[in-house]
C-alpha cells in the first residue's frame, strides 16, 4: 500500500475535544473521525486496527467451540418486555417505533434475542452445550460519551453466549471462555489482568473482567503482589489482619464531642487514631433502614452491603431519616441503642473492643464500646473496602492497587432469561428444565483504545505487532530521485511477497515529515531509504518501540529484514 | 467441522409464510432465522455464505483501489437536513430522537456521511481520486418487507463512494467500479447481466444495474441475443423498424364509435390492427398536462417521459382533467385540437401516416389521420417500453427478454451532493470545485438470495462453489462403527489440511436423514463413508449440481479427490 493514494489524514496538533491519550492519538494519527456525539467512522487505518482485533477474537472463539452468527441490530421491545428489561434498562436503550408503530430498540446488547432463537430451535440435553457469537456494532445512548472510542454510543463488540444442561457444564462453559480471553489479550499483545469482578447479589464468583492495565485507566483494580488474585474494587476480598487484643474493656461512657462529626474531627478531639473509632453509616435499602460499621480509617464497599442484603435498591439514608432513627443530627449515629431494622458490621471490628462510637445523641461518642457486649449486631462479614498493603485472601502477601481499562466480561447468568422467556429443554429423564446460560463481552474497538492508552509516547502510537495496521513504514525520503523510487518500489514489492504488510510513504513531503507521521502512527518497524543510506547499500532501520536504529544490507535483504523483525517481535515478547 | 456440534437446524417442511424458494431454503437447510418482519438472524451457515460473498467483494474493491472504512450506522438528520433528503425520503427513513433530543436516523445509505467526511479533509486536486467503502448492516423501513433476504429492512450492504476532480475521472472511477462488479459476480460463480438503468432526468448512460438471472427475478431484462447490450425495461431504448410507406394519407374524418373506449375495442369495431392506432395518454407532470402519445400495441414508457419533461412528479391525469382538456369522458382522446400544455409523440409514429385516433368528443374516432398534418407534436421521440423482437439499438439484431434479481448498482452521482452540502476543492488552477461523485452498492446479503432463487432443485441449494459455507460434506453412514468414525476423523482432517473446507456428518441419524440435508444445504461435493464402500475401501462421491455419482480409492485419497474437486470446479466453470 502507498500512503499517496491511502486515506490517513493526520493532524498536527492535538484535537481541542479530545480528553485522553487513546482519543487524541486516534484523531492524530486519522484513525477515527466523529461523526457526531460518540459515534466515529473508521478511517482505513482504524478499521484495520479493529480487524486485527476482531480476527484474533475469532480465531480464539472457534477454537473454544463457540459459533459465529449475526443477530439484528434492530429487536423489538416486546422481546425486552418479555425478559422484564424494558422497564429498567433506562435511557441507554436507544428505542423508538417503526412506520408500523411497533416498539423497537437498536440492541446495546443481545440476551434477549439469543434466548428466542433458541428456545424455538433446543428440544432436548443432546443439542447442548451450545455457544453462539457474534462481532457486531451496538449501540447504547450513553448520557456523556467521551474519550473517543472509550466510552462510545456506537461501539463494535464480540458477544457470545452459552447454553448449557446442567451447573458443571456452565462452568465449563465459563472457563473455555476465561481461557480464549486470556489467550486473545496475550496474542494481542497487551499487558492485561484478569480479575473476580462482582456478579450482583447471586453471589458466586462467576464474574471475572479483563483489565488492560494502563496508568489512566477508570477503574482500580487490586492484585496481590505475589499470587494470580486480582479483583476489581468493588469486589476484592478484605481479609481481617489484626492481632488479637485483651478482651477487657471499661464500661462504656459517654463523652461531650461538640461540633465533632467526622472521624477525622473526633480522633483530633480525642486524641487517639481513626482506627480506634467506628464509623455508623446509614443506608434506605428497599425502604428498610440499615446500619454498617467499619472501622474509621475505611470505607464501607457498597456493593458487597447490597449483595448481603440482596437489595435492588440501595442509597445513603437522607438527614430526615438519620435523625429519625438516632434523635440527632448527621455525624453523632452509633450501633448503642440504635432504632434501625439491622445492622451488619465489618467482621474486622470483632478483633478487638475499646471502641469509640457515636452516641446517638448531638455533640457526644460514646467510649469503651465492646460491640457484642454494648450492641446488636446482626451480622459481621466482608464489608470494607480493602485498601493497598492488605492482605491478599489467597496468598497472605500485600495486594496492590494499579488502574486498569476494562475490555472484557465473562458473566455466569444462570437462568435468569431462560426462566423469564420460557427457554426450556428436556433432561436425560424427559424433565423440562431451563437452560443455563452464560453471557461473554469484548469491547473490540474499546481494546483499540485501551491498546493505545497502554502503548503510546511523546510521539505517538506503539502499537504491539499484532494489532498495527501495518506491520512496516516504509519512508523514501528521496521521493524523485528515479532510483530511490524503483528500489522502494521494489522493497515494497519484496516485503508485501513476504506477507508483510507494509505502508509505503512515497509522498511528496520533506523527511521531517515522513519520519513524524510514521512515529505518530507507531507500526512496529520503519525501514528508511534514501540519501545517504542508499548511496552505502543500506536501509536505515527503526523499532519503534525502543527507538532503536541500525541499517539492513540491501543486497541481502530479505534475509537481514527477517533477522530484524525477529528481533523486534522477540523485544515485544520480551518486555517489562 | 463436525454437524453434531454445528448448529444448522434443517427443518423438513417449507415455512408457511416463505413464499419465495430462498427464503423457503435459506429457512429449511438452517441459514437463517426471522427475528422480526423483515429481520432475521444469519445462522452459522447462513453468515457463511455472506461472509463468502463480503470476502470476494473485499478483494476486488481493494483491487480496483477502493479503501476500506466503517462509518456509523446511527446519523444526525441534521446531515439529511443539509442535503435535502430529510424532507424526500419518507417512510424507509428509520427516524428516532436520541436522549438528548437530537433527530437522527439509521442510514439506509451513506452519501450524506461521507460527503460530510471528504468536505472536512480534501483540500486540493492532489488529493484525488478517492473512494471509500465499506460493508455494513444497513436499514430500511421497508413498508412491506417480504421474500426472506431479498426485501428485508435490515440487510448487509458494501457501498463506495468515489470522489473525482473532473468529468473524465469520474467515468474512470466509474468503470474501474463496473469492472470490479463484473469480477465479483463472475468469481462467485453467477450468471448475470450488466443492464443500463435509468439514471433520472439528468439523463446520460452512467448507471449500470447487476442483474443474477433467475425465471423468479422481479426485474425484466432486456437483453440482445447477439451482442452484449442489456438494459432494463425502464431503460431500453426503442428502435424504430418499420418499413417506410406511402404518405398518402386521406383527409381526416370522424368515425363513430358508440362505447368503444379501449384500443382492443376501437381494433376490434373498425376491423383494424392494433398497429393502425395511435394510443393517447394524458398525464399532469408538475403542474402541466402531457398528452403522449405511442402506437396501439405499445406502452407508454413512464420513466423515459418523465425524464423528457424532466419532471419531479408525474402521474396519470384524473378523469376530470381529460374530460376538462378533451371535453369527452375518457377513451376519447386524441393528438388533434387537444387543449393540453405538450404532446410529445414517440418517434415511431412517424414512420407511417393514416392512422386512427381518438376525436376528443364522446363516441367518436378519427380516421386517416397523418400527425404532422393534422395535429401539433412538440417533440418526437423514444417514449415507448421495448417488446420481445425488438430490434438491438447497438447491432439490430432481436431483443430478448428475461427476467432478473438486481444486486448491484453503479451510479454517477455528479455534484448533486458536493454542491448541496459543500464538499469543495481547489482545482490545478486554484479554483474552488464541488467534488465529482459516484455510488456503487452491492446488496451482499441479497446476493445469497438472489443465488438461491438460480441455483436450487427439488433437492434444496445448489452452491456454486465459491459462495458455498462448506465445501464438502463427509457423511458418515456408520456413526457407531469405530471404523468408520477413525476413518471419517482421518478423512476429515486430511481434507480441512488440504484448506478444504469440510463439514462431518457424524450424527448418531439414519443415512436417509443425511442424505436428505446434504442435499439441502447444497454443498457442491459430497463424500460418503460406511456401508459396503468402506469394506471395498472406497469413498462414494456425489456432484451435487449434476448428481453425477462416483468413487475415489481410501488408498490415495488426496490424488484421487483433488481430481474430483477439480472436475466438480470444472463442471460449474463449463455450465451452459
Amino acid at each position: 500500500m502507498r500512503l499517496s493514494t491511502f486515506y490517513a489524514p493526520t493532524l498536527k496538533e492535538d484535537p481541542a475535544d479530545a480528553e485522553v491519550v487513546s482519543h487524541k492519538l486516534l484523531l492524530r494519527a486519522g484513525m477515527i473521525r466523529k461523526l457526531t456525539a460518540g459515534v466515529y467512522t473508521y478511517l482505513p487505518l482504524g478499521l484495520r486496527a479493529v480487524n486485527n482485533v476482531a480476527n484474533v477474537v475469532r480465531q480464539e472463539m472457534n477454537r473454544a467451540g463457540a459459533l459465529e452468527v449475526l443477530m439484528p441490530a434492530v429487536q423489538p421491545g416486546d422481546l425486552w418486555k418479555e425478559s422484564g428489561r424494558w422497564n429498567v434498562y433506562g435511557k441507554e436503550l436507544l428505542r423508538f417505533i417503526d412506520r408500523h408503530d411497533r416498539e423497537c430498540c437498536l440492541g446495546p446488547t443481545h440476551e434477549e434475542v439469543v434466548t428466542d432463537l433458541v428456545r424455538h430451535e433446543i428440544r432436548s440435553y443432546r443439542q447442548l452445550p451450545l455457544n453462539l457469537y457474534q462481532i457486531q456494532t451496538k449501540f447504547r445512548d450513553e448520557i456523556r460519551p467521551r474519550f473517543g472510542l472509550m466510552r462510545g454510543r456506537e461501539f463494535i463488540m464480540k458477544d457470545a453466549y452459552s447454553f448449557d444442561k446442567d451447573d458443571a457444564g456452565a462452568d465449563t462453559s465459563y472457563f473455555a471462555m476465561y481461557d480464549a480471553y486470556a489467550r486473545i489479550f496475550s496474542r494481542l499483545g497487551l499487558r492485561f489482568r484478569a480479575v473476580e469482578a462482582d456478579s450482583g447479589p447471586i453471589g458466586g464468583s462467576f464474574s471475572h473482567e479483563f483489565m488492560v492495565l494502563a496508568a489512566t485507566g477508570e477503574d482500580t483494580i487490586v492484585a496481590c503482589s505475589a499470587c494470580e488474585y486480582g479483583a476489581n474494587l468493588e469486589k476484592a476480598e478484605a481479609v481481617c489482619h489484626m492481632a488479637e487484643e485483651s478482651t477487657f474493656c471499661p464500661p462504656a461512657e459517654v463523652v461531650a464531642t461538640p461540633g465533632v462529626h467526622t472521624v477525622e474531627e473526633v480522633a483530633a478531639f480525642l486524641g487517639v487514631a481513626a482506627d480506634r473509632i467506628i464509623k455508623t453509616l446509614l443506608y434506605v435499602a428497599d425502604g428498610k433502614v440499615v446500619a454498617a460499621l467499619v472501622r474509621g480509617d475505611r470505607e464501607v464497599n457498597e456493593i458487597k452491603l447490597k449483595n448481603v442484603l440482596g437489595a435492588t435498591e440501595m442509597e445513603l439514608a437522607s438527614p430526615e431519616v438519620v435523625t429519625k432513627v438516632t434523635g440527632a443530627p448527621v455525624g453523632f449515629a452509633g450501633p448503642v441503642g440504635l432504632a434501625v431494622d439491622v445492622v451488619y458490621a465489618d467482621k474486622e471490628l470483632f478483633g478487638r473492643s475499646d471502641w469509640i462510637v457515636g452516641a446517638n445523641a448531638a455533640d457526644a461518642h460514646l467510649r469503651h464500646v465492646d460491640l457484642a457486649r454494648d450492641a446488636t449486631v446482626e451480622c459481621s462479614l466482608d464489608l470494607r473496602q480493602v485498601a493497598a498493603g492488605d492482605m491478599c485472601p489467597k496468598c497472605g502477601k500485600p495486594l496492590l492497587f494499579t488502574k486498569g481499562i476494562e475490555v472484557g466480561h465473562v458473566f455466569k447468568l444462570g437462568t435468569k432469561y431462560s426462566t423469564t422467556m420460557g427457554a426450556m429443554f428436556l433432561d436425560e429423564e424427559g424433565k423440562e428444565r431451563p437452560l443455563i446460560m452464560g453471557c461473554y463481552g469484548i469491547g473490540v474497538s474499546r481494546v483499540v483504545a485501551a491498546c493505545l492508552e497502554q502503548n503510546n509516547d511523546e510521539h505517538g502510537i506503539v502499537f504491539p505487532p499484532p494489532m498495527a495496521p501495518f506491520e512496516v513504514a516504509l519512508l523514501n525520503l528521496s521521493p524523485k530521485d528515479e532510483t530511490a523510487v524503483a528500489k522502494a518500489t521494489e522493497l515494497h514489492d519484496l516485503l508485501a511477497g513476504m506477507g508483510v504488510e507494509v505502508l509505503l510513504d512515497d509522498r511528496d513531503e520533506r523527511p521531517g515529515v515522513k519520519f513524524k507521521d510514521a512515529d505518530l502512527m507507531g507500526f512496529p518497524m520503519q525501514l528508511v531509504l534514501g540519501g545517504k543510506g542508499l548511496g552505502r547499500g543500506v536501509v536505515e532501520t527503526k523499532d519503534r518501540r525502543t527507538g532503536e536504529k541500525g541499517e539492513l544490507p540491501l543486497e541481502s535483504f530479505a534475509e537481514a529484514f527477517a533477522a530484524f523483525r525477529q528481533g523486534v517481535l522477540d523485544g515485544w515478547e520480551n518486555r517489562g
